[in-house]
């Protein structure tokens, strides 16, 4: 214990409670519709915002006050690593997530770099040894070295094709050896800056034969974790093939590889597409492709990746409900990935920070648990489609029709008599449930 | 007593509530700082939007089923106060808004549509008496009709700005007549599509000549109600002359109009802008502007002005936080212009919408009250500035400066200690404060 | 010729004209590399726009003036149709295309209303025998009524879909019976306003239902023209199922559907979906899926469908250059899906729109096509990607590597040299291109 | 001459020239108007773009190949400084602009910056002797290093305010010693990330009066520069005080400041406040605050600054037509605030950049100057305002009226009849005047 001395080992306490450095809704241990909260909720700390971003933007240096910011190189990866599960431990957080350059510096060259993660990858096994923290995801940073400069699996450069394959390849191993849960692609340089130069086709090609491989060496290799593809519309690059879920999903079928992916869901990227959060996590779940979330909320007027820790209520809620109407995450969870803001610099945010967006989670669980239990939406819900339980509407759902019993239906109906969408009185309802939480009412 | 028949009087009930007719955080006579919670938020209800309002939208015909609506003309104007009143007593609200298109029917010619506005006037002075519901506002809508198609005060056309001011005129001396606390100018078509075809110069001055001629005939008449501007940005008109409340404030300085007006703000408006509702808000207040507020909300994702019921309690307690901060509203108040959703067509819908609105004001003033009373935020910021309060920083706010002395003590300073800014923590402790609110803690 | 006598009938006279009422850069008879500029264009016109729309706006009466609005009922249908084509003939344009509510008024019921288009088809018919102009697509309108107030396919009520399969059933008859090239599917009210109370399985299961159903109809009845959808992401509903290409493609693979439509391409709908015009016919094409556009332009500085006339000539030059390399639109056209402005309220302005989109379209062709002869951006595209062609990236492409091929290729790098992407330089080649292009260089 | 050796000196060949080292539409001696391009435009070089920029992004490190990057510290700033001449030189531009710490390091404290400020400042000195390239202007870094990280003038900590004023009084001395046409203020950290921690009032309070204390030393020390405020509304700062040139023309009029400064107006700041460019150019021209420009461009689908080098001629052609109709710059001039693409990381690109945005603000010159010389928009202004020459109109403008005569002349009005605002029409006339420009028509 070195790095957060003064931050006590984070606990439940309860909503009154005016001590920081406590969950006040978060409790790991309470039973909610028949499992813990930790079991839902599988919370996962995000390496690289929390051990190696520093605040820096585009318009200004770094200015995240790091202890372990004394040491470099290797000595810098080894004591990151030594800070990460003391705050593993003190927020006592299921899961974690890295990139391969967020643990280990690239080397003078690739086989230099694979020794370094070798390195690394071995530490950080006897670390978990001795850890609850297990690894959510990893994944390969096939985007921050300028290498990358034109794309990764779908550079113009074939030889940078390789190159992503390789460090793919090693990322699919160190996930095998340190039982990660799944693996996830987010293809920052996957895209084009303009048409003017791009062959678009042979692109996205290359990036389906690219997808096919992975799999193929992951089965070679016995690593069973979930696949996932985590869609981001226009940033770093201008657009990227992964716009959104459903552009995911088209991608995917087209190239014959749905049956072996699912989606990793960030709200800031759901918003930077034109979507809520909840209608990424909706498209995902109805097509069976809801694998896990990246945890964190944009600012609705700033047009990038805010990336900030989740506090707002009202969206943990709708996700919590799409997440528990899937049945939960499966080997999925719920990964911060947010990083504090560039003026909260001191150690100590980044645990204001977890317990904000722990707490915020925890809150949308506890009213959407609430809202499934009184059949709140499933109510309103029922009642608006019953038309589809009978008559001309079951046959539709059933398929017993066509476009001549349809015309006939149409042409002898009298007045078609409509109900009220009601949304203002469902939403304040759900502003009930939401303050209702913690009145014991 | 005619057209809500099935909708009982509005009584608050409390958060545990479950019938659907009641406000369950709105208690009129609940004292809050020692003031009602009635007098605080001053609630009105727009004209427009709950009695004339038909559901159109750009794709669609009207939806809405107003009883009212089988009356035309003077009839339909009578049917429609006589509903307006019902609905203000049923939600015992105390203050109402209109333009006067809302209220009266245009004649062929302007005298005959200055008659039906002195019908309409006279018998709503009747229900004045007898309803504890007074006037908020008034105002010319000086947008809707062909002949403001390139502009009102700011038209190419001079017989245009005639019109403009013979209708303002007239909604002064109504103003007056029925005892408005202000008189609002929205410019909905003050503005320019292209400067292609703009004399963007002439029509601002022209505006400027016509907020003089209305306040030298307001004294005139003694019409002593606030003048208020309101801002938006771009719709209808590509570009608004009141694009913001900045944008307003400096028109009113070049046109020495700046003591004579105070802005009307709405939180959609605002958003339209690339601004928080608290940032308008707070913008106004700190210049002494604040005069009113159109409590609505948009749709974050939609580039259009939605104008829904406000029900995003983070929302309402800034805007409350920003309100109390000011000492209240003065003669202004919460207007809810605000229109139910196209599908929410059912007249019961307008009581579901009011209440929520009221409701979510209601916590908003609950929580924001107790924020100040806790010193919360105070708390933060005077820690933050409190090197203004001696040395240098007070030379500096007390204007003993220059850049020599500025410049000397510069060479001299060692490190600078900064402090985080704690966002994370404040933005958790905020939720707290919220969720609290109904839980007795 | 009864509606636009001051009008005559546009021909070409070149770039140097000041004829107003003449084509400068759009010559039909014209070969642009083997056709005529009139057969790669295609163009229509679009009824909705031009004869039936009044120039509202959400806060704005209409304002047209249109000398066919002294009729009503099957007379303004009438007298609609002669306007059309007296337009037509006069702007000598090969295409038109309808919603059935353009043509004929909606009657008392169904059936009646089918009357009245019956009228209509048949007068439309007579006048097609004896004019140039053909139908491009025709198509339902199953939104603006207040019936499809909750969705039309997907609507939560079972009779709506029976009424909307009615109104598409006979869409398809009229365009077999007009010999219609395309049949278009845009989903107005075909997605959610809120998650709240939505079943977004169901509504796209039954979407899917319904697109089936409409094959399989056109099938019966010999209905050769292709389908059609029209991508748009968020108005008037605030989600649409059918947001941007890839959403549909990703829909129609899902439902099995891909074989049976292509894609209506609108401008202002791809920036609406935060992609460039461009983007959106790149991604149909490369899938095989252009199928035909709607030309006009949005205003990349307000939040929805502006509809204007295309004028911008970059956006028309990509636009075109997508469409050579597509080999043309096939039974697709350049439809004009776009308004006069509100303050073009003049009949004559109809005629000035119009050139201007058509001489848009057409400088577009001349710069495209010279832009392909030099093989300006092929050029750069062929040397950008040529490590495909040979070594590794050529077993890449020919799908003969695996990660451990791949990986002993990357293991083996030394440094890998980059080509700079050029961007300015490509840019700056293309205004070259663009003002040379009647520069007679 | 080191750094670009195979780059020859650029000049103008014509607009069917295909040397890509060449000018093909600015040609510097060419008279328009009566003064020659180059004394019109007043390109300038921005220092920091072109000299220091590395390319990186927030998703990836730096990318750019610069010759002099192999020196570090002082030497790097020496070397920096033999590029920039060598290019100014080859470009033949009139002007450059740069921040205190582009041109050299910051050292242990403030007295050694200033002293490695000094140093450069005197070989800059010896280099402009030799060169026709002057000094646009000078400007303070405020924001890049840690110390700003909570704002610089309107820090909450009073020392930074200090620093800041003693940054800007260096650079003031810099201005005046090396003859600065201007001197600009961008406060890149002079606003707030959330108003939850800020004294809104305090902060621009302190801003005003560090302008004034600004103003008062350049007085004192006779710099005789243009003080300029260059608004931009949201990054990096979530909400900056100078938003748009309204919001920084309600401060300077706020705080009696407006005499001495007028605007820096920047194109792609313009786009991300909601405006045009051509929008804030007008603004700024009719209340006489029209200073400089940052000649650049965004990307309308990006929420960020991109900071593009400007090429759409439609954009520079209407900034040109606001700049001639503003009888020039003055003291200002055309800044390349542009950063070439990530992916053009080679020298050569630089270039091919600066001839991009040189090529296109030239065409911009000629298209404006030609629809100014065949009074084109003027005549349809003309036009359209002349109502305003006489009767009630005369009497509104000289400020003869007042609402009862205005409600006299309305009541009297017949049908009031518009004229079409022709937009369709003016926007094709734009395009053909665009398009002839090198027609010879």
């Amino acid at each position: 214990m070195k790095y957060f001395n003064n931050v006590p080992k984070i606990k439940y306490e309860g909503a009154s409670s005016t001590n920081a450095y406590a969950f006040k809704f978060y409790n790991p241990d309470e039973k909610i519709g028949g499992k813990t909260m930790e079991e839902i909720l599988r919370y996962a700390v995000a390496y690289w915002h929390t051990f190696t971003m520093d605040g820096s933007d585009p318009f200004g240096a770094g200015t995240m006050v790091r202890p372990w910011d004394k040491y470099t190189g290797m000595d810098l990866a080894k004591a990151r690593l030594d800070a990460a599960f003391e705050l593993f431990e003190k927020l006592d957080v299921p899961f974690f997530c890295f990139h391969d350059v967020d643990i280990a510096p690239e080397g003078r060259n690739l086989k230099e770099t694979n020794q370094n993660l070798d390195t690394i990858v071995s530490l950080m096994k006897d670390y978990m040894k001795d850890s609850k923290t297990k690894l959510l995801w990893n994944t390969a940073n096939n985007f921050t070295h300028p290498r990358f400069i034109h794309g990764a699996a779908s550079s113009n450069h074939a030889d940078i094709f390789a190159y992503s394959a390789a460090k793919v390849k090693k990322g699919l191993e160190i996930g095998k050896e340190l039982g990660a849960e799944n693996y996830v692609f987010w293809g920052g340089r996957e895209g084009y800056e303009t048409l003017l130069n791009t062959d678009m086709q042979l692109e996205m090609d290359n990036l389906g034969r690219f997808f096919h491989m992975a799999v193929d060496y992951a089965k070679e290799i016995g690593f069973n974790g979930q696949f996932l593809i985590e869609p981001k519309p226009k940033e770093p690059t201008t657009h990227q093939y992964d716009f959104d879920v459903a552009t995911g999903f088209a991608f995917l079928q087209k190239y014959d590889l749905q049956d072996h992916f699912k989606f990793n869901i960030e709200a800031n990227h759901a918003t930077l597409a034109g979507h809520t959060f909840e209608h990424e996590l909706r498209y995902a779940r109805i097509n069976n492709m809801l694998g896990s979330v990246d945890a964190n909320q944009g600012d609705p007027l700033l047009g990038w990746d805010t990336d900030e820790f989740p506090t707002d209520l009202y969206s943990t809620t709708l996700a919590m409900y799409e997440i528990l109407k899937n049945g939960g995450l499966g080997r999925g969870g719920l990964n911060f990935d947010a990083k504090v803001r560039r003026g909260s610099f001191e150690p100590e945010d980044l645990f204001h920070a977890h317990i904000a967006g722990m707490d915020s989670f925890a809150v949308g669980l506890r009213v959407a648990q609430q809202l499934i239990e009184d059949q709140v939406l499933d109510g309103v819900i029922n009642e608006r489609y019953n038309s589809y339980n009978e008559g001309i509407g079951k046959e539709i759902v059933e398929g017993n029709t066509d476009f001549h019993k349809l015309e006939a239906h149409a042409l002898e109906l009298k007045e078609i008599s409509h109900q009220s969408g009601r949304l203002e009185k469902i939403k304040t309802t759900m502003n009930q449930y939401l303050l209702r939480a913690y009145a014991g009412e």
